[in-house]
């Protein structure tokens, strides 16, 4: 049976996050239903790695394994047009049969948005953390950059969900601030080969009470070097929260053209 | 008792639109409750006009008569406690007792959003148009401008609402086109003296099948100048369009500094 890939973007606002859920509504249990009336049958997706309740994703990555003569297109559009709204396939491929969304994954990036000004964004509140007092993105910057590189990152993870081991590469933590109508609009993105559970949000709220003067920017250092979340400040909330994209290593995974007619004699 | 003008922001998803019905959520049910609670009566709010379900502001004005010791700035708190988070009070000031938000608009500013591309944008299904195929907006540009001055709008005008009189001065009408990462996003402008009923939505439907290339630029004028709705194609959907704002003369409707304290000597 083939494995496809598919790049899925969603609205995470009304979901109890990614993981299928008894009674709750989910982005995989969705996606699986949905599966499930094209192809007949229980179908297992795997994702890139679990989205919290509220998270949403520009560019989650799943896989699944599905007997059809659909081509990928037609798949992707036969997925689209049994998933509700607040969920859009953006692409689905043929990979090769080892494909796997969580092992394979050589980097992640994160997105969060923050909604900085006097007035409440009535339009955002779902999307971005709205903060009221301006922040100093000149001291956050200089405090993010004391999380780039190769660190044990114990003091960014949530508490109670030890993993073998916490020590990650943050290739890059950049902020920007745009200008907008209501508020502006800082956009913090984080790249690194992985990430801890609650890793950028709790990265997010450090950098925050840093950038509203409450800490120094060297503060942020000595948070890293602690290892101990005890230390952090708050989490940032959940709805700020994007999955942008995930890397695969270029040849490994990918099996077929895009949109290439999947052959009788290949699903074997 | 004093008369305040209030300007509001809200997002008209989850309304059945600005005016009170009975048992549905509506914007001036929320502020009239509100307000209510703050000054312990009755209170009617009137608008500049009214929006449709699913229409959003920015800058709705409003008005309303309140006995209260607080300043404008406390009051406009005041109301932001008391109103759920998708409605936002940006800014109370004292009026003049003769201000009317109808009746004294002079000019009123409205925005339609539209997303453009072959991805539907998640995030955007409350907020802007999802249109799948590029529009031609050179087209769409050189059809806006048959609109541009004072004519008789009734090929615009929602069947069945005849005012007095269907003519109207329209400003400006713009069209602008930005890139964004799923889709690009088209936003249509037009500044008035003066709206009639759907007139916004009916324009944006009639240059969308301009810029899907159905109609020439210049059936615009022919459409203008048969003052039939039913010429009309379909009229766009209520939850791309942005009441952005409403202008008054300069020097009429105000009294007192936004922020001064309203004495009780005025009250009388």
């Amino acid at each position: 049976m083939p494995t496809y890939r598919a790049i899925v973007a969603y609205d995470g606002t009304r979901y109890a996050g990614w993981q299928v859920q008894r009674e709750l509504p989910t982005i995989q249990g969705m996606l699986e239903a949905a599966l499930q009336r094209i192809g007949g049958e229980s179908i297992r997706v795997t994702a890139s790695g679990r989205t919290d309740a509220g998270v949403h994703a520009l560019g989650q990555v799943i896989a699944f394994r599905l007997e059809t003569r659909l081509t990928p297109g037609r798949l992707c559009r036969a997925i689209n047009a049994n998933t509700p709204e607040d969920i859009f396939v953006r692409d689905v491929s043929l990979a090769s049969d080892s494909f796997h969304p969580i092992a394979d994954a050589i980097a992640k990036r994160y997105r969060y948005l923050i909604d900085e000004g006097p007035e409440v964004n009535v339009f955002q509140r779902a999307y971005a953390w709205q903060i009221r007092h301006p922040l100093d993105i000149e001291r956050m910057r200089a405090a993010a950059r004391h999380l780039i590189g190769t660190y044990d990152f114990s003091s960014f993870e949530a508490a109670g969900s030890p993993r073998a081991s916490s020590v990650r590469s943050v290739d890059q933590l950049t902020i920007h601030r745009r200008p907008a109508e209501i508020a502006s609009r800082l956009e913090i993105e984080i790249s690194a080969n992985g990430f801890l559970y609650n890793m950028v949000r709790n990265i997010v709220g450090a950098l925050v009470v840093i950038g509203r003067g409450e800490y120094s920017e060297s503060w942020m250092a000595e948070l890293r070097e602690a290892r101990d979340r005890r230390r952090g400040p708050a989490t940032a909330p959940p709805h700020g929260l994007y999955l942008v994209d995930v890397t695969y290593p270029a040849a490994a995974n990918l099996a077929g053209a895009p949109d290439s007619e999947a052959p009788d004699s290949e699903t074997g």
